[in-house]
């Protein structure tokens, strides 16, 4: 790394130049960039990143293949017969038995490496030759969509990293080991040759990527340990268990949950049971016989690197900048006051001194605003947790949405499926769009409090706001005093207690009062106004990430789109992964592996772990329950279906409507 | 009024004076206020507007202690005893069989001559005297306290015209017509002679006394009115038969209802009846068998008046200021823009033109603000008295008010009653606030659409926004297709209909699509959060003013401090002046007073259209019930209270403790 020689020392050797172009003494002669002190030196990795990329791409379309093969091999190789291309689904969202962390980590991964965009010039990494950087910015719409294939890039980059846990087999997780190992070998390499980078702060991407490190590092060990299992195993069955254990578990809490009943002794103990209550109403805590969806759990991991990736940026994008300046203020800080108007004090020291108090102060305050901010987000993230869940419960209960009518039937529409994709990405935007929202506002609040009122106190300086309420006491005494006399007045003079009920009494006084008070009550109603003005404006802010809460009151609810979106996505997950609906299939696949080898296996008959297709079972091809089955187990099913349609309503709808499809009859 | 030399050509004679003080050539000589063309010289009316409040104020307290004898008198001339000092009351709110129109009238007049203090000097006209304007404001909180005691002395000052209304006596209305006169009279003469006034914007003052004027003008024909009737009816029984006409009709409708059925026929004409419905929602329309309480009448009327006068003040605050500066652009102004960078053209003359164009625009917004504002405030009022309807109606047939468990009693408390004393004031300010808000909203967004659209359009100039566009359009083109990919997929790819039933297909490329665009989402996400945060700002903005809807979700409503006065206030309208009960009370009282002259009148019997005090005869003094009545009126007046309490449950309440209360029983 070449040291520039610092300060305005001009080269030695380099030729007098006494045009009017030199004039400023701080430009640099000839053109090298000058170095100030503490200012990182731009770092180049002696293997260009363009290469590293190059390879994982390469790496990754590999595995991608092999993927496929692989699926497509598995689905050949029992019977030999099916055909279909194979593309391995990354994540399988609806599926409620795969493995949750996999799909959470890569999302991290993800998530993480689009914010590490923002500093790095080049989009796409292994692009930077293709096009030369032009000075007129002529090339400047290229870049701009260089980075947004760039969203697409990395998108696809981590895409394998995914499908490999899905696949759920002994060679895609070796698969999935490779590549997690290749991601994390390059990351840790590159953060050890490069640890600082000069764009935003020097330490911005190293700290930028530990979520995506921390991701990566997750997966390097999971994939291990997955292949050591399935070796041991040698069922390759993949996680067969984890579903219908949830399933079975759902059913068990559903059928003996009055047994159960309420363990909590709420009498006794009133404000432990209250702050119980209340903490079990804010703080999501998992509770047996419940599974937050697949993409409940994505979102809040995003949601969580979403507020740690934001708050680093808002941290390090202001704190140095004004540490920098507070090392830099100098005594001729008090001529640059002095134009503006602003003697501080005779003393140019003691200046120095009060900017720097004043600048530190500024620095806390913002400190404070973002640890507030964040501290609300989270917060609001658990309570959003908790309302998901009984949302859901309600929902697999057969309560209705409180959509529009237009959009109440349960079936899955156009909107809904658009929904149910963005709403992760959404949840994202939202949470850091209302980040920075809080961050201003409480900034803005935080150091109008410490310069206007704390400062003054301690300083006995700039009393500007007690000033003001010097001149103005007459009108803050004269409305605190109107209500507090009307209401005492409200107590004790028009209020008069009657066989134990109050009645109003004094009207004649109550309506001269009412009257003579009116022009006061205005002013005080002013007041209240710009209080509910305010208070609308925080309330909105701190609830703005918040997507299952509508910030419009309930006439207008649905035009938020937010809570739209919200609606529409729930609606998908409930009639796509019921939990009652998803035990019910598995029961059929359970009763359907019993039977003896030759009765089974009609051609499209469907494998352990395969429930989500299972579900197709019930309301389309019927082929399977007329023939196949001897008595007993159709017993079980009716049992089975009558039990399932009798807690969930809204399965009924399918019922009678699928049997009169099978009879050609119109409904 | 004496012309000042126009320019500032120093008056001859003055003597020269070269010391720095005169450097700037534009100080006038000699301190005398320099009049530029136009601008309105200070006005003096021959009588000083001091002496006019003396007189009358001597008035209003004359008629207020006449009034104050009729009251006692009229009490005291019947039976001789009750000796009672006799407040009249300004206005019986909650009396429903009282004139309306008079303290509407009243209460438009206090506003307007509230709104009249703004440009005042002086707050309390006949103080001027007392307290010599000083320069370094040392009495400048005095002045402040002067303007507080303003508010009272207005009020005071219109109290007894007010009065004259509810004693309802001949020598009353004699009274009003020559209060009602005075003050007519007065008005007319100041405007008369000081027609403009230099404060604000010279025709400010007239404009801003015109709803003052129109009440007084109202006031002065109505009580002449009342007093011709008065002596061509010389019952003297005041306006008895308004009140019980109104629970008559209430009880009609009430009691026909199915009868009357709903006449509309609403499946023929689909949009017909749509739009009638909806119309019937968003305006009121005075419906038979319910009228709305005085205080609403009131609110609306003082909503009315605060619509004009902010509009006014904003109208004349801002629209001359800116003709003025338009007519004085010289070619001086290429000079200024030029210290600013901005080139607009070459030719100083085509500047001018220029910037006299754009001013002209901007005037153009500023005003189409406004009027959007005016039409939107007024919408949401129209909108608030149909929402007062049902929720009274919802009300009055025993519906809970959804306020915190703590506060849903049906009986007064003393929130409740502070919040119904300060009602029409807190809505008075939060229209006034709300008017403020939406003006700059819609100011600022007029004039982005006019400055950075509409003008570049048409004169092809200064196109930031189109060049930015330029610069950015692959990130709109790609969030764009984006969001029109993802949605013709989820239509045609991810959705397929079977046996008359949508169902979701191609999970695998559901996923894959979900996993891939998740990055894009993100964007488009962080536009519909933007937009999210521009809509709620904007609905609450627009209902800023609507104390009836709360502007937080509904789990915080209550927190809301407009809906929380709204709720309580509507809580002692209900509890207070029932329909049903007053009806049922006049009932009594007609009963009452058919019986033999003998049997009536013990000693704190009620006369008729005392109704409000009649309601007392319900809930305690149960001594009239045991002794004076024969067999049919008791059974008519069991028949009566069954058939109320039937149709309005929360009346049980009171009717259980009331009778337990007499055997003096524990409830």
């Amino acid at each position: 790394m070449s040291s520039q020689p610092a300060g305005n020392q001009t080269s030695p050797g380099a030729t007098e130049d006494y045009s009017y172009g030199s004039w400023y003494i701080d430009e640099p002669q000839g053109g090298e960039e000058l170095q100030p002190e503490g200012e990182v030196p731009s770092c180049h990795t002696s293997i260009p990143p363009g290469l590293y990329h190059a390879c994982l791409a390469s790496l990754s379309i590999l595995v991608l293949l092999l993927l496929a093969m692989l699926v497509r091999r598995r689905q050949l190789w029992p019977d030999c017969v099916r055909g279909r291309p194979g593309l391995p689904s990354p994540v399988d969202f609806l599926a409620g038995d795969r493995p949750r962390a996999v799909p959470a980590a890569v999302f991290m991964v993800l998530l993480s490496s689009l914010c590490l965009l923002l500093p790095d010039e080049d989009a796409l990494p292994f692009l930077t030759l293709a096009s030369a950087p032009s000075q007129d910015g002529k090339t400047e719409a290229p870049r701009g969509a260089w980075k947004i294939l760039g969203l697409f890039y990395y998108a696809a980059l981590y895409y394998p990293l995914a499908a490999c846990a899905t696949a759920g087999h002994t060679a895609a997780h070796l698969l999935g080991s490779t590549l997690s190992w290749a991601h994390l070998g390059v990351q840790v390499w590159q953060r050890a040759e490069c640890p600082q980078v000069p764009k935003i702060y020097k330490y911005y991407s190293l700290l930028a990527s530990l979520p995506l490190l921390l991701g990566l590092g997750f997966l390097s060990l999971w994939y291990p340990v997955q292949l050591v299992r399935s070796f041991s195993r040698r069922t390759g069955a993949g996680s067969k268990g984890l579903q219908s254990s949830y399933s079975e578990e759902y059913l068990r809490n559903l059928l003996c949950r009055k047994k159960l009943g309420s363990s909590y002794h709420t009498s006794k103990h009133g404000f432990l049971s209250w702050a119980r209550v209340c903490l079990r109403h804010c703080i999501y805590t998992p509770q047996p016989g419940f599974h937050l969806p697949l993409k409940l759990v994505l979102s809040a991991t995003l949601t969580g690197t979403a507020i740690y990736q934001v708050a680093l940026l808002l941290l390090v994008g202001v704190v140095p900048t004004i540490q920098k300046v507070r090392a830099g203020v100098t005594t001729d800080v008090s001529y640059l006051l002095a134009g503006f108007g602003i003697v501080l004090s005779e003393d140019k020291q003691e200046v120095v001194e009060l900017v720097k108090h004043h600048l530190w102060a500024l620095e806390v305050c913002y400190i404070s605003a973002l640890v507030l901010s964040c501290l609300l987000t989270f917060l609001v993230l658990m309570r959003s947790l908790v309302t998901h869940r009984t949302n859901l419960r309600a929902l697999h209960r057969g309560a209705a949405l409180d959509l529009s009518p237009l959009h109440r039937s349960p079936h899955p529409s156009r909107q809904a499926i658009f929904c149910w994709m963005s709403f992760s990405a959404y949840q994202t935007a939202f949470i850091c769009l209302g980040l920075l929202v809080q961050q201003i506002i409480f900034f803005l609040g935080t150091t109008a409090l410490a310069f206007l009122v704390l400062m003054p106190v301690l300083h006995g300086r700039n009393l500007l706001l007690f000033r003001s309420l010097e001149s103005s006491w007459p009108f803050w005494l004269t409305l605190a005093l109107a209500v507090i006399l009307q209401n005492m007045a409200a107590h004790w003079v028009f209020l008069e207690t009657h066989d134990g009920h109050p009645q109003l009494t004094n009207r004649r006084v109550l309506y001269a009062a009412t009257f003579l008070l009116f022009p006061l009550n205005v002013l005080v109603g002013a007041m209240v106004a710009t209080w509910r003005v305010l208070l609308s404006a925080l309330y909105n802010a701190i609830h703005l990430g918040q997507m299952d809460l509508s910030l419009l009151p309930p006439r207008a609810a649905t035009l938020d789109p937010g809570y739209y979106t919200y609606r529409n996505f729930l609606k998908i997950e409930v009639s796509q992964s019921h939990p009652a609906m998803t035990a019910f299939c598995s029961l059929l696949l359970q009763a359907q592996s019993l039977l003896p080898r030759t009765m089974a296996a009609p051609q499209d008959s469907l494998r352990p772990g395969e429930e989500d297709e299972g579900m197709q079972l019930l309301q389309t091809k019927d082929s399977m329950a007329k023939g196949a089955r001897p008595g007993a187990s159709r017993g079980r099913a009716r049992w089975g279906l009558a039990y399932t349609l009798l807690h969930n309503p809204t399965l009924q709808v399918f019922r009678k409507t699928a049997l009169l499809g099978a009879n050609g009859a119109q409904p």
